[in-house]
């Protein structure tokens, strides 16, 4: 008899989707992610500009490779995504504070007022994600969110 | 003195991108997406043919928008990969059996054989995002990814 395995997440023969794990996570994030987009888009903002303003927010500075991994975009469309936000005034480009030779990108004072705009939409919008589900199960999802990306991610951050 | 949330996962200020259950969701599933698009690459099978596979291996027959759900793509594109996969034989377009009004697709004899050589790298690739997390934690994961679908998802299954 040949031996078989059932490890949740990733069965050898699964009986429904929702027994794997990259099936859910893509399910997921895809409804999120639709749903985000959605409601920026009423406000004017795409995803990569918010992304970008909350990333800035949170880090203080960062580079554009910094800020393409935090985004997920490709470096030319963060390029341009930046040469737009700089036009409407919501970051700057500047000298690192912590290495001269580096060119960073830091939020202006608008764009901390855009960022105080669009926060709530992410809060609400994780929220919904997460809507009924324990404050231990919460906290247990994001311990091993956190170890997956950690197995997968090429970037140290 | 304001109150401050601290809710995991969607906290009012988060300190780091890694407290947001949408940042890391986001991260994990682009890095798995784009390591299996890949791998299939080389096989010269593109992910929503993959996807379309597995589903029929899964459910046995699917209608065209079932697929769409569990595939994650939409109607035109769904209709165009249905038309190449049956040009190459690894579907079929049939009467469903349980209602003889509504058309459904099935995996031929080649199409099972596909799901045969494709599967592995599937297994393989929810491994990987799932290494060292432990048996617990993987069901854990799976119960809470099934309750965060239950409540975003707006098709019933």
């Amino acid at each position: 008899m040949s031996e078989t395995r059932d490890v949740p997440g990733a069965p050898d023969r699964p009986e429904r989707l929702g027994q794997l794990a990259s099936y859910l996570l893509n399910r997921i994030i895809h409804r999120y992610n639709q749903t985000l987009q959605g409601e920026l888009k009423q406000k004017g903002v795409t995803t990569i500009t918010m992304r970008t303003v909350v990333s800035l927010k949170i880090y203080g500075e960062l580079t554009v490779n910094e800020l393409c991994v935090h985004a997920i975009a490709e470096q030319p469309t963060m390029s341009r995504t930046l040469d737009k936000m700089e036009g409407e005034g919501l970051i700057a480009r500047e000298i690192s504070d912590k290495d001269q030779r580096v060119r960073v990108i830091r939020l202006t004072d608008v764009g901390h007022e855009f960022y105080d705009r669009i926060w709530p939409v992410m809060t609400d919008a994780n929220e919904a994600l997460l809507k009924e589900v324990s404050p231990e199960d919460r906290a247990h999802l994001m311990r091993i969110l956190m170890q997956i990306l950690g197995n997968i991610r090429q970037n140290p951050f």
